[in-house]
């Protein structure tokens, strides 16, 4: 109901899949009379985000779309390199999440030193680069890659990759908190945590509760 | 009910008042359906916690009842010294906030730099050793004192005082965003915000948001 | 000539005035049969690189350029917040140089504690995150903002101003060496110098005399 | 001799064969004319403090001590996990030593690195957010666990696990000083010394040496 | 005794009454049986050690005396720029204290934050180098000079100037602990504490103290 | 030609095979109608610089020459332990250039992550001790040993060693840019470049080139 607010989580790239499985995620979330949890997907941005042109080139349609959506009362940017976020905060008093930034302020309340599951080795330079750029990389145990595309690291099928390079930030690095490094490994959540036994965070979902609480807070709670 | 999920915010001090205080300012996270959201007064702690001793006085009552309280899903430990956190967190698998933590967190998301409004010198010097603590204060852009009791701060003709502090952390220390350094300030928010035109954060408010997200996944999101 | 390189020093705004300014600048550069060193404006730029969306709206103009011009062996962006400098490395082996950047690193070799004059606030909250991202806040004595626009702040009206907050930063803050903190301010620099008897670093000399050294090493040197 | 000061080595376990193991190794402080060096179980205390609820059961115990024995002009603390620092040293004006505290900072000033022989990977995680806590990470080459009790760490027989933690420490993190990080490890230092070339610190002996400084520039020097 | 250890306190610099002077106010480290604690002047040295010139001038003849003393068993360099403590310990395995790398480290041990009273601002640039040598930046809350020679703040009508530093170090800066900031200013020790009532360290005492536990455990404790 | 200024760098070994090497890798660097550059070899240095003591005898004949060398507008300390680059400063108010401080600024501009390929265990220890000094150590990927003289390192028959150490620098550590460190190694500068694809630093090249940049910007471009 538009009178308690709306909430929305932009996917930046144009993979359709990828919006419906971390929307469907998003479920707990949408809570009866609570505000509307909205997910779209940037017709116009490249299909996965995977180098930094990807990124700069979706900073100013979400700019636009933050801009042009005045019925929206908080945004989420869905992909992990939190694409965009320094300008759609400047153009909106409005609050807007990141979902790396998201994901790791959840972490920091849920262990001593958070590790990340990341693609790749270029994300993760990129990831780092950020880390530092928030202030926040003396709590970082490690960052590991899968070494898979967007695409496969979404299938059931690459939990045992998954599962194996959380062990190793666990393990090696030091880890009691792990961070999935990206929009669409919602799925691998709860079985890495039943298997490891500590916390295991999705980003998504974490920067969409977020965006939650501050419309509960703006639209009912003055 | 209790199918949904418990949460409780636990009061360390034996005041009531201030329990009554910020349990009304939670009413936006009671949602239909959703978990409830219990707020508790220590009856054995003391009446306000303003030492070192007061903190360390409260800790195994504190995890006492996160022991006992089977029937909750999600604790809140709604000091702004985060007493007890590390032996809470280790008497359960459960998920324990402190408020002085979560409301860092929250506040990390909203601004560059946050300023803390606190009550006065003696938890500045054991905040700032808790933020080093948290390896956060990479971000801090200063903590100013009211010099006031935790009784005199809750009222409202406290918020001159506070708005010229909050106007100092902003305009002498860079603050983009503020944190009330006190369970029981929820009041001035509003005013502050509007007043200041930045994000004024809450700490109980916030970490009993975490705690409901932590809810709403563990128990419809698996 | 050619066989011996050049240098693309971009000014990623659209005011020919400020390119025509550095560009006379850096004629010490301008060696006998050493790299050409041309000085271009980004005609779809914006007038002036104010706000984050100024910086977004350059990143993949200047990216194009850098991909374009293979006759190039070094590039420079001129624009005090580093637009596109993460997107234009990854798009090229060449090295490309951010005068932020580049003008910091050369105050670290001239003072222990460097402090940056920039135009206003906004940039200052810019600059700031930048510095943390680079990992270099640990030398920062300060920055202060002359609350001028970038026009007035290249007139030589601005110089008693500039002198004034300089002098903060010397003597408030700590600074022993001191940075402009803007592509138009290189006039200031000598009668700074002059003024206060500490090194003054102008970050367009700085960066393009950096790219003339990665040259002269990568065509003659190997 | 009363006249000349009196030093309370407090062991916060109520283990009386870890009182009286570094009891003995303190003798070389016990001085002719010099302050009395007592020291004394907590019988209230754990048999061994190996987890925070053991931490936190004997902070207010050891205040209490604090504040009774107005014979005493010094206190240490000998437990590594430095329970109660904060709060005995709240409750007087006179010096409280902490034993990690202490160990690290007389380690500080034998070699450019320190590493630790931790009992277990839990007592690690405690310590690391205090070295946090003290601002002292910068220096940690590594932490590393014998993954053995209190009382078999004790033993002679365990030397050889010590020997081959140590060894790990030096050559595989850069340790070039090395710290024990228990109150019940002294008799190793000497062997580990001698077998390796470096500085081993002893923490109960240098959280009482510092005991000792501050009782001979008290009670003589002023 | 020489069975039972000597200890060297060197000054660098040839002014007689700065040795006569700190040697006097060693007198509580001197134990009945305990170790000699010789005061020597470094009759080559400059008669203060104001520059860095200065500083480079000792570094090879107190390397002299280390090597040549083999009667002693650890040195102190007691001057505040500890000139000479790295070539010091890479000619010797005995322990070499420099003051003011113990005085901090001492300092660390009494207060959360430690602020120095320096002779003057050209030091402060040395001591602010050397801190960030040592990683110890993040407990400094400030180091401010008294603008006078070592000479003259030696003196007791140097008191009402050296109260007024340190005053502001506490009311404006933070610090809790305070340190001297030259081999010269003992005396102010006393009269300090008793006027602002947190503990004040004189470095001279501090590496004296250290090296004096370092033999005792060399020589009785193995 | 004087009139265009005169840089000077000084080996401050007494080794001419090295000062010979790096002059002619300097010549990429002499400019028709530029300063002139100046190689000398400290007839009084060490041959080699290898231990602290080396480095501390050299400080005060480096600063002897700065101060002679009244003909020179520029100097470069080209040993990569930086001897004496306070007291030169100190001396003088032309700019000084310490090799290792001005590789790793250089290298800061084309890497997130800096490695060094050192000589051995021991000056790994001083750098360290040195870029935590220059507050630059958030950026450090690594710093490996080759195990070899300086003479050995200059050999081509070193080659295979030093790529072996660099391999493990990007791939163990994750350096994206590598420094030579040592002055005497720029032979292997552009065969690693060829074979890792990253950029890798000579540190007298890139001080010799701030050196010229300094010059070219006082003489011509007031």
């Amino acid at each position: 109901m538009t009178s308690h607010g709306r909430i929305l989580v932009i996917n930046p790239n144009s993979n359709h899949e990828v919006t419906d499985g971390f929307s469907q995620m998003l479920d707990p979330l949408r809570l009866p009379d609570g505000p509307d949890i909205e997910c779209m997907t940037l017709s116009e941005g490249p299909f996965g985000i995977e180098t930094q042109e990807h990124v700069d080139s979706v900073t100013l349609p979400l700019r636009r779309i933050v801009v042009e959506r005045q019925d929206v009362d908080a945004f989420v940017i869905a992909c992990y390199s939190d694409p965009g976020i320094a300008v759609c905060r400047e153009a909106t008093g409005k609050p807007v999440f990141g979902i790396q930034e998201s994901g790791i302020l959840a972490a920091l309340s849920r262990g001593e030193r958070f590790g990340v599951i990341a693609l790749g080795p270029k994300s993760i330079k990129r990831h780092l680069r950020y880390i530092r750029q928030l202030g926040l990389e003396g709590r970082l145990a490690g960052e590991r890659p899968l070494n898979l595309s967007v695409e496969a690291a979404e299938q059931s099928e690459a939990y045992p990759k998954v599962l194996e390079v959380a062990r190793e930030l666990v393990e090696a690095d030091g880890a009691d908190v792990l961070l999935l490094g990206c929009a669409g490994m919602t799925k691998h959540r709860v079985p890495l945590e039943d298997a490891l036994g500590i916390p295991v965070i999705d980003p998504v979902q974490m920067a969409t509760a977020q965006a939650l609480t501050a419309v509960l807070f703006d639209v009912d709670g003055k």
